[in-house]
């Protein structure tokens, strides 16, 4: 078991190395931090090493130049530079906030990004500041269109977070896909089955292989079948693809950059990098803030008090289950596979930091 | 079948002869042949009746005064006094378009609505300036967040416009349940079941009885199931909710009030009538309108070269199926279910409106 400050420093000792700026560092490890603490090991520190070869492939920009290339009152495109994807959208998302703060609302397409990590925390960023925020990105393709065998989308997440008053905040962060890819990769390393659903065989027939996306196959879109509105789940995840990267001029759908090092550089490009979209929206753009708050307090308490199936406690608030989670971590500590800790003592003896394997 | 021009000129006449001005009375005609045009007949004339016996009892004002109550630069609280909801729904559009011309985007929350129809009429209002339009609305309580028995939700639709250049835009309309509600009511009168995923009993256990909600069942959201992330759609239709309702002040949730006057006016109140919430965003606020139609085009035209499943022609991009619908219905005509064609005959004789019978 790890606490969260030693492989917050870790991190950062390891990106900093890699030659970014202390600020950089910092904001990269603390999305990482946020994964791992909500229990979304998939997209913690698991990711370093994939950070790690891209830089060392020349494929990540250390000292990016983050910049706004367009703008309107309330909208911007921001050119990430080929930065770390932290990076990128922690300044896009400041800069939607900078705007919302001015003008009500603001939004920003980022291009010339990489991963980003958790959708939740940039949405989270507005939550201090009595904002509603919005975070999507588009990402690597391995997701078919309704009645497609093509691999085109990525899971496109899409994360609100919503402000309340005593309660804890409304937190969605949920991919467009019925599961995340990493659910795939654990089933297949346990060797068990998925539900059929989450994926289909290279022709379009259901399948229950978690492999099988190394075999021509591809994930579903969110509802799973056309008979149960995949073509929903698809239209949901085409949007997050066009506001992040049509909008903004990076690549989008079937060109989207690997975000990992072993696959190769795309031959066509379409655009820049990989994109993301962020929106901020002050409360009191709507309603004075104590009232939206008390109302939000209201909506909470009321969906809390729904009569829940047998067996089950009570019925969630988005939020509520990555909140568990993180109170459990902090009482036990966060546990890494010991396959990844020696990835990470690798890349701590490569780059001469400290990693001591647990 | 009927002629568009007949059924809206009709549609007008009886919304005039409750007492609607002219142009509302246009406003609603045009919102109800679009459904039908678009082959929603779920969305179309088919609800006149509700509305109808709602004026009846005295539930609509057919003379609102339709306002802004909130406003900052690039947002707005629009109160539509009651009103049919198309009526309100499109000043609300209309409003937040007005806000994106100035200033790159506009952000319209709606109160004390009513029903607006099809959720694409006032997304697909932005296309003719170069917006991005998105539309969304709460409805009555069906809908069980995941893992709970409770009607909390309606099928609360999303929709996003987005306009392209030498293609036809991309248009994507749905509610955030696997179908809609009108589909249950269609098996229910053919004696059909439904496909498991679509309903549930009243202790929460898996149906495919269309006539459930009768039984304390209710509709179940997109994913279907816990297992194919109907907590998605839970998130989902729930962010619908509160940008409808928590931010401009209408009722939420289980507290939205019947789209029909033979349910009663509940009696807990939390806020004012339904809610909707609409955004407008200029392309041009991102991208020259040019070089985004531009990507627009190559989306749409590399999503459409997508490799379809055996048997499929080609894969279809977000407002396809209705285009082909409306050709369809051009060519043909609008048929009218004889049951729903004698309503309408009955109401045209008590308003003394002219209605034949086809």
């Amino acid at each position: 078991m790890y606490t969260e400050k030693y492989l917050f420093d870790f991190t950062r000792q390891v990106f900093m190395k890699m030659g970014c700026p202390e600020t950089d560092a910092d904001m990269i490890a603390r999305v990482f931090m946020a994964a791992e603490m909500r229990g979304l090991p998939s997209h913690g520190i698991i990711r370093i090493k994939d950070y790690y070869e891209l830089w060392k492939s020349g494929r990540i920009n250390v000292k990016p130049g983050v910049r706004i290339v367009h703008e309107t009152p309330c909208t911007a495109v921001v050119d990430g530079d080929g930065a770390v994807g932290m990076v990128a959208a922690s300044r896009s998302m400041e800069i939607a906030m900078e705007k919302a703060e001015k003008l009500g609302t603001g939004w920003v397409s980022t291009r010339n990004s990489n991963h980003y990590g958790i959708a939740g925390y940039y949405a989270m960023m507005a939550l201090k500041k009595d904002m509603i925020g919005i975070s999507m990105t588009n990402a690597n393709p391995q997701v078919a269109p309704t009645l497609s065998v093509s691999p085109m989308l990525g899971t496109n997440p899409i994360a609100v977070a919503i402000p309340a008053g005593r309660h804890e905040p409304f937190v969605a962060d949920f991919a467009t896909t019925p599961i995340a890819r990493g659910k795939l990769a654990v089933a297949e390393k346990k060797g068990e089955k998925v539900p059929f659903g989450y994926v289909q065989d290279r022709e379009g027939m259901p399948s229950d292989n978690p492999a099988i996306l190394k075999e021509g196959g591809s994930m579903l879109t969110l509802g799973g079948d056309y008979l149960h509105g995949s073509h929903k789940g698809y239209c949901l995840s085409a949007v997050v693809d066009i506001l992040s990267a049509v909008c903004s001029g990076a690549n989008f759908g079937p060109f989207v950059p690997p975000s990992v090092a072993y696959l190769p550089v795309k031959e066509k490009k379409v655009g820049e990098g990989t994109g993301h979209f962020f929106g901020a929206m002050r409360i009191d753009a709507f309603q004075k803030a104590d009232v939206f708050k008390a109302k939000m307090d209201e909506w909470i308490e009321t969906f809390r008090k729904a009569r829940p199936v047998e067996g089950i406690e009570s019925v969630l608030i988005p939020g509520d289950p990555e909140r568990r989670k993180e109170q459990e971590i902090r009482r036990h500590g966060i546990s890494v596979l010991p396959v990844i800790a020696d990835e990470l003592k690798q890349i701590a003896v490569e780059l001469d930091v400290d990693f001591s394997v647990q």
